[in-house]
């Protein structure tokens, strides 16, 4: 066996002890006598398994008891078609903030299904390299909502303040950042996030909702989109992804077990600090997120020189670091180091960008 | 590890070497350093593994060149709203057929949704113990499509014939029998179907579909819900399901290393017969369905005494045959004998019954 070390925006790396465990049990669970894959989702051992998994991700992230936590399929982007189908009904208008190409998503989709919806605050001019500030005078006191990406996985930026919306509730995209470090979960109406970052494999969707906000779904939406119905029925509608989830059970159990989200902030502000520090040490890189906007898990940094960043990632991969070259919007390069990804995997990336600034000096 | 006979309606067995092949890369696939739950989508080894898969079950189906294969998540009960919101604009109108709970969910889901829809035929005054003979004439020869479910997992029913619905698409949710037998896909508009049954564990849904009706989609519809955008894209416009994709190759892989679907007929009536010969050989157990209507993948049966059917499916389990319990709709037991299950899990019960019907005689 000989792993690299996988910088992928996502899907990433899972934690080597979670992949283990999950290969030593994939074909027997336990007592059950089959995989986990092949349990009835009603059956008891699987109802197990899933009330395991709420139960760690509500004491990880101390969510309170008004909140209901969701199992969905459809990653974000089915989400950006649920939250104006599941909350719009409020007002009738919607604000969104567009700090990202997710975030532009989220809006357009909303748009495109002929909502009221208005784009309040955006840093689309800067290329986004830096979070806007919202404050509530922007937004319409009437809108039914105000939605964000709290972590732009393409252009590396992250809020680092929640926006104070009032009483409106605030929707948060938080895909690429959830249990990278502890939230108010009470400061949002609504978080939501695919799992293939930072919780499981892609498949799987969390929604975390607030109950009062399951009164205002469109009744003429698509059933499997309603949140209502999936709180009411445990997230069992229909069958679940219960592979995913059994997988998110394992990543949530595993950080427990390293000091839950406390401790996973702390390493993750040591590993991207590693990172930011050499950038700002030196001149042959650069990173085009400007400071106060950076993100934890995804750091973008160019060497200005577009054949030179491609020799980088194919170098990087060559040396076992995998998947370094930054998305086509942006450029350059960036390593996405979500929580799996070991202190020493980032350690030998910097060793590397020295090594590489070295050996390829600019014309 | 002591595997059990997993009678399960779904999720349900999936084939022994696919469950080992699976364990056995779960942490390193092939060269590539890591689990293909962390492969980016976008990556040379990923893109191999789903043109594999759809290369596949384009093989073992037979399916034309004029339809797309699409992997998507959800599970059948999302196609419920999809298929409307995709087909119906083709005339504003659409027909289904009822004959079970699956197919009179689709029916209610298009209804709600505020279109014109008709139910053309059911049986359920007779408990949907038979499967409805559809004519053409029966069908409005303006609708869009006409919707049926070809196996009805819960009631034990099949589709013996491909009902002629002359120019209307059919559309069929083939859930619990895709993969069980050839068909011939060139008499559908549509098939979907959820995996968890035949093809992999839950959190994947194949939509095959005839190009010409990708025209059809509601302008305002969820983004993620389009068979158009998810077919340019090739079921990747976000992140798929990735690990079941995977899996779902795998069991096309070992459907392959078998025969084929001519091989797994074989197989399946065999299987099913066995039961099916037992049953009609004697008289403490009862077979509700109707001839000509029997399910090769869900076999029901009743005692005809509840206590006696509650005993059944405990004292089977401790027998190391598990999920025998019938649905509440129907009572008694079912069988469920996807193409997983292999002979000897069948011989098995029908052991099981022969005895169990010496030890409990009726009052």
């Amino acid at each position: 066996m000989n792993r690299v070390y996988n910088f992928s925006a996502g899907p990433s790396m899972l934690p080597l002890p979670v992949l283990e465990k999950a290969a030593s049990e994939l074909v027997c669970y336990g007592e059950s006598g089959m995989s986990v894959m092949e349990m009835s989702h009603r059956s008891p051992d699987y109802e197990a398994i899933i009330a395991d998994a709420e139960s760690m991700l509500r004491k990880l992230m101390n969510i309170p008891d008004n909140y209901k936590v969701l199992f969905l399929q459809g990653g974000a982007s089915t989400q950006f078609a649920a939250v104006p189908l599941n909350l719009i009904g409020r007002t009738g208008k919607a604000d969104y903030v567009v700090s990202g190409q997710f975030s532009g998503k989220a809006f357009k989709e909303a748009q495109k299904m002929g909502y009221d919806v208005k784009c309040v605050a955006t840093t689309k001019d800067d290329n986004f390299n830096h979070i806007p500030t919202v404050t509530k005078d922007m937004i319409r006191p009437d809108a039914s909502y105000v939605h964000v990406c709290f972590n732009n996985t393409i252009y590396g930026t992250k809020y680092s303040y929640i926006p104070d919306t009032g009483d409106v509730p605030l929707v948060a995209d938080m895909s690429s950042c959830i249990l990278s470090e502890p939230v108010d979960v009470s400061k949002f109406g609504v978080i939501y996030a695919g799992a293939q970052k930072n919780m499981a494999p892609a498949g799987v969707t969390v929604v975390i909702v607030r109950e009062d906000l399951l009164e205002y779904a469109d009744p003429k939406m698509p059933t499997m989109l309603e949140w209502k119905i999936m709180a009411e029925n445990g997230s069992m509608y229909n069958t679940p992804p219960c592979y995913s989830i059994y997988m998110l059970k394992l990543v949530a159990e595993w950080l427990l077990s390293i000091g839950g989200l406390e401790e996973m902030a702390k390493r993750n502000k040591e590993k991207c600090a590693l990172l930011y520090d050499y950038l700002d040490s030196q001149n042959y890189y650069v990173a085009p997120v400007l400071e106060g906007s950076r993100s934890m898990m995804n750091v973008t940094f160019v060497t200005g020189n577009a054949d030179l960043d491609k020799k980088f990632a194919s170098d990087a991969a060559k040396a076992g670091m995998k998947n370094l070259k930054g998305h086509r919007s942006v450029g350059g390069m960036r390593a996405s180091i979500y929580n799996a990804m070991p202190r020493e995997g980032v350690e030998a990336l910097v060793a590397f960008m020295k090594k590489f600034a070295e050996e390829n000096p600019k014309a």
